[in-house]
């Protein structure tokens, strides 16, 4: 028999991340009770009936709280806060907070002076997803064998911490928990950089002349379609990550634009020695990767 | 019954690409009558007798050449011109020269001034590869529904110029002409800047302090991973590809540079028109992509 997680969960924002975690308690029954969902855009409440992910399905925020032992915020990081903030005054006594946000300081910055000392607040990030978005595009597997950060701060009491943690396992993933900046530290380099420059490249193909412009989509070899896949990511989400990671993201964007430059230097230099360690490295890491059994 | 493009074919450097036209050439017999294989690697040259990819195969460049209706070059495009010069004196009358390097400009200015007047040299550049090397890393669909991008100087004969076309397209490629410097250009920006940045992410990535490699590597997500496949490719091509297209990479790559710049002043600006902006040409390019059925 499957052990009850919690009674009455509500899950606010059900896009890629938020229908992937109702997908899989559908396919789980008795981890969660009751199902509430809630979401601001009454086209998304409407798909989310007709895939029938909720329970109770209902734009009124405050209504959809109420009852809740566990309130999932899978809205935009820049949402959180503000979402938190109005839901606050009515939450449960004793519930647990949660979110799936992928930027930590500036959302634990904001959201902690409304905090009730009654709810624990327990960010959690399912390194998971895909380019699509919205509730149509989550599937039940999304978070098999994925990691999920957990970021709680000092004070939280462990039990509570716990039943996050068994939550994501529920889900498929793996739980780390770790500190709120080194998590933004670690997420600027292994997926804001990437998505920034993927973004980038996009942009600087979409400004060459008109006729090489066709020619570039044309020819797309695989490394450039790789980074077009990247880039087809909600323009929201992203925005919100980049606004609310900016310290650590330019951070390692600045070491990279110095990596970048050097080897740039390499090549004007015809310096094959700096080059061909340059290029090294990149099979050092894919395999490391591949030792860790990630890639 | 296949129509005979060759009567004896040499490939010289059986790679990735040259190990894929040899199985290929093995999997439709009749389109060349005999495969001749050379490679200075006497390592190589038993993995090709093992796998049977040439009826003759030799490390002796000149006795390889001397009857073939067409010599492909597989090198590295660093010893394009070196070795096709070392070959051409012992060159067939009236035979085919061509090769598949990744980057045009340098390799026809180095290889034109030993060109012989009764040898047709038909540059040809299949935009096909991944990030294996060796002759056991070459599959024989390797080139289905992918480009070839051919670059002949004016005054090359039409009919040899459709022979290779032919050549190509039996390998399942799709054909394009076009001038020297435009395909640089071109795959400066499809191909060698998304190599070139993805090579240098992962050094940045490696820079990082002990305790946060570790974790990079733990928890590299979808972006990074990625990145690493493109950059586990063979630092000796890529060195060479970097070196003999650089300015047009140079170009290109100053470009982004601007573009990944204003991108990171808009972040610290906190501008969200831009951001938004630019994130969105991504989806755009991306859905281009798709309509030219190359994702």
């Amino acid at each position: 028999m499957t052990h009850r997680l919690f009674g009455t969960l509500c899950v606010i924002g059900p896009g890629l991340i938020g229908s992937s975690v109702l997908r899989r308690l559908r396919a789980q029954p008795g981890l969660v009770e009751r199902l509430v969902v809630s979401d601001r855009d009454p086209a998304v409440l409407e798909r989310v009936r007709c895939l029938d992910l909720g329970d109770i399905v209902t734009d009124d925020l405050v209504a959809a709280v109420g009852e809740a032992d566990c309130v999932m915020l899978c809205v935009p990081v820049g949402a959180i806060a503000p979402v938190a903030e109005a839901i606050m005054p009515h939450m449960k006594p004793g519930a647990i907070l949660t979110d799936v946000g992928s930027t930590r300081r500036s959302v634990v910055d904001a959201l902690t002076p409304h905090l009730r000392n009654d709810i624990s607040y327990i960010p959690a990030h399912p390194m998971a997803g895909t380019e699509h978005s919205g509730p149509d595009a989550g599937f039940a597997t999304l978070f098999e064998d994925r990691w999920c950060l957990l970021t709680p701060e000092p004070g939280i009491q462990q039990d509570q911490i716990e039943r996050v943690s068994a939550f994501w396992r529920a889900m498929g993933a793996r739980i780390r928990v770790m500190d709120v900046d080194h998590h933004d530290t670690i997420c600027a380099m292994v997926s804001h950089l990437p998505h920034l420059i993927a973004f980038t490249i996009c942009g600087t193909a979409d400004t060459l002349a008109e006729d090489m412009r066709s020619e570039v989509l044309d020819f797309a070899a695989s490394g450039f379609r790789d980074f077009t896949r990247i880039a087809a990511s909600d323009p929201t989400m992203w925005r919100d990550i980049f606004l609310n990671n900016s310290d650590a993201l330019l951070s390692v964007l600045d070491r990279f634009s110095q990596d970048a430059a050097a080897m740039a230097q390499a090549i004007r230099d015809g310096d094959e020695h700096t080059i061909v360690e340059t290029i090294s490295r990149g099979r050092r890491i894919r395999r490391s990767l591949l030792e860790n059994r990630q890639a």
